[in-house]
């Protein structure tokens, strides 16, 4: 899709100098928190080489808070109010004298954690890497379960350790299974990453009031990069029968910037055909939500996969459906996962358990090394690209981290 | 256990009139948050029939932020002198006439979720309850799962529907399966409720520093009630391979009164023999933390099952070491539940779903009713009682909460 987007402007349009393949256009106007020396943390938008420092320029308190979450709780009418608002100061130049003041070169400043996260969900809506998951941890069942072409399968993760692009992903320590069938404990041998998109709640919900699938838009504020690490070998032994647990809940990782929904009109496609016809209150044929988005997975700066998430059989609009479905009510920072994102080729795939399949076949990277899973200084970086009006790209920026020694005292 | 407390004082220290059989005497003081009309929120303490305004009488500002949270931020330090400063003013004469302004009748108030939730974890420590379950969910395999003596099993729940002791419980909606193995979606037909002790993280801890077993006092601020209501039919459908989701997502209640540590140093007991000798890490020989808290579960009023907290086979402070073990931090706020607690007889069991044998046994109340699981109106009430200094009785005061009726909207 090329032409104008919803806003009508292109990524020419604005008066500030723009490097040619930026992915931070006119028409993404993603929102962060940074800081500069000696300042507290507030909300900018990047564009192109710089942030735009919301809190500054508009000396409005819900733009110093030091996350996201006082603007997004504003909703819907507020996201919009302002996407217009930047968009009109950045394409006229005769506001150029009293913006420019308040851009400030991205290279100087630090990138913060965008949301106070509330609850953290994250669910498992590639098919291809469930296939590839049950095959791998189940073989000889089917591999994938009754139900899940009926619903999307998630389950909640830990708030607590999720933390902004750049922190550290120590190795985790805990109990694995021996040959015998005994548990050992140490550090994690199987440690991995987990390519998703993170989607991030704006708006909050009343208990017993199920957010149907067409309000997605009026919840959701904005799109992230989201790097689930998991240690396999603590996954496998633990996850019988209440699901992941210290396997995951050691880090997740997101990217600074949350591009809004309204940067994504362009990047809206036909998500795969559903079969069984999914129940009704999982039903978008009308207003279907697929994301065209293609995802980069880089290790030690080397390119391993490009994970599709228009592939993705559940869509961000149906997950946030079920998950409101028996009454649950949403927060504003609540933050959810699209779940590993792999498509069916061995350079979609998402993670190294299905890259190495099970640590069986390793991936050979340039420098000649094999990898089955991470190694200690490995760094894994995440970004993504998505198709804009007019031929632009959105960009979304990226999430990296650097696997750092265990520190196991037993 | 007799004699003194570790505070030294027993219920008939104080000049306060206190009710012959209360839970809540000298050695108790457990904290919560209240408010009286007209007034926001504010820090109390519940003794006998009254609750001691801390926000009114030490004019404190961290009493009156409307949860515990920034008091339990504190630390131990704080806790203990909050503890001995209040016993000091109720036990000394002299302080009679200018603690009394503050002593309100407890049944004026109006009891607020006491903190503000961060992560919330629950366990599955129960032997006999994992036993039960295990027999009713799948019949012909082993009833423990192999990780399950070598670990306590947990997961994340969701932090933003765990709410105070009288919000009502609105049965959920979800997908479970029909007869044919193709799923149904409608009301929960097999809600349930789930007896357990609820523990609050007090004093947060450092990413990549696991907390040992014996840190768990430095830690974790008190005990309260914790009912985690279960849809079992959307369980059952949902819950392989990624565990427990909706179908306990919807609610989960906590009484207002939390009871600090140091109030239940009588009720420390050894727990069960382990065997297999844990890892070391879960180790808890020297200074085990086995709790002689005995629930009682009633039903439209009835007494229907006491089950006994001093029989659960993982301690909270084991709990504590194992989610830590792999890096993760905790939080002011963190939550964690023992899992349902069960004993060996019938009517020591913590769910209905034990209660009636997976619906297959009903449970006859007094009144000549039938129950499988809980109907529409259904009032379930929890209370528990420990062991206090010189034979007085420790409470928890309760955590009830009402079925309502569904609202699906298909």
């Amino acid at each position: 899709m090329v032409g104008p987007g919803p806003l009508g402007v292109t990524a020419r349009d604005t008066w500030l100098e723009l490097p040619e393949d930026t992915g931070f256009g006119i028409a993404n106007l993603p929102l962060g928190v940074f800081s500069t020396a000696g300042r507290p943390p507030r909300t900018g938008i990047a564009i192109g080489r710089h942030v735009l420092d919301l809190g500054g320029l508009t000396g409005d308190p819900v733009h110093s808070t030091g996350s996201l979450n006082a603007f997004m709780a504003l909703g819907p009418g507020a996201w919009r109010g302002l996407r217009e608002q930047v968009t009109d100061r950045l394409t006229d130049e005769r506001y150029r004298a009293r913006i420019e003041p308040h851009l400030i070169p991205r290279a100087g400043v630090r990138l913060h954690l965008p949301i106070a996260v509330a609850d953290y969900v994250d669910f498992y809506s590639s098919e291809q890497h469930a296939v590839n998951v049950g095959r791998i941890f189940r073989p000889g069942s089917p591999p994938l379960t009754p139900n899940w072409k009926h619903l999307p399968i998630g389950y909640h993760g830990r708030a607590g350790t999720v933390d902004v692009s750049g922190t550290p992903v120590l190795r985790p320590c805990g109990q694995r299974e021996g040959p015998d069938g005994e548990p050992i404990f140490g550090p994690s041998t199987r440690l991995d990453f987990e390519a998703e998109l993170g989607f991030v709640v704006g708006a909050p919900s009343e208990p017993g009031r199920p957010v149907p699938v067409g309000a997605f838009p009026d919840h959701v504020f904005g799109v992230c990069l989201l790097n689930d690490w998991s240690a396999r070998d603590l996954q496998a032994w633990e996850y019988v029968p209440l699901g992941p647990f210290l396997g995951k809940s050691f880090r997740t990782s997101i990217s600074p910037w949350v591009v809004p929904l309204a940067a994504l009109e362009e990047a809206r496609v036909r998500p795969p055909v559903r079969d069984p016809r999914p129940l009704p209150y999982l039903r978008d044929d009308e207003d279907p939500w697929g994301l065209d988005i293609t995802l980069e997975v880089r290790l030690g700066g080397e390119t391993v996969s490009r994970p599709p998430a228009a592939g993705l059989y559940w869509t961000a609009a149906q997950q946030l459906a079920h998950l409101t479905v028996n009454g649950a009510n949403l927060r504003t920072g609540d933050l959810y996962g699209s779940g590993t994102v792999s498509g069916p080729e061995r350079n979609q795939r998402g993670s190294l358990l299905e890259l190495s399949w099970g640590g069986t076949d390793p991936l050979t990277l340039a420098d000649g090394s094999a990898r089955t899973f991470l190694e200690d200084g490995d760094v894994v970086t995440l970004t993504a690209s998505a198709p804009g009006p007019g031929g632009t790209r959105v960009g979304f920026g990226e999430v990296t981290g650097q696997v750092l020694p265990a520190r196991c005292c037993q």
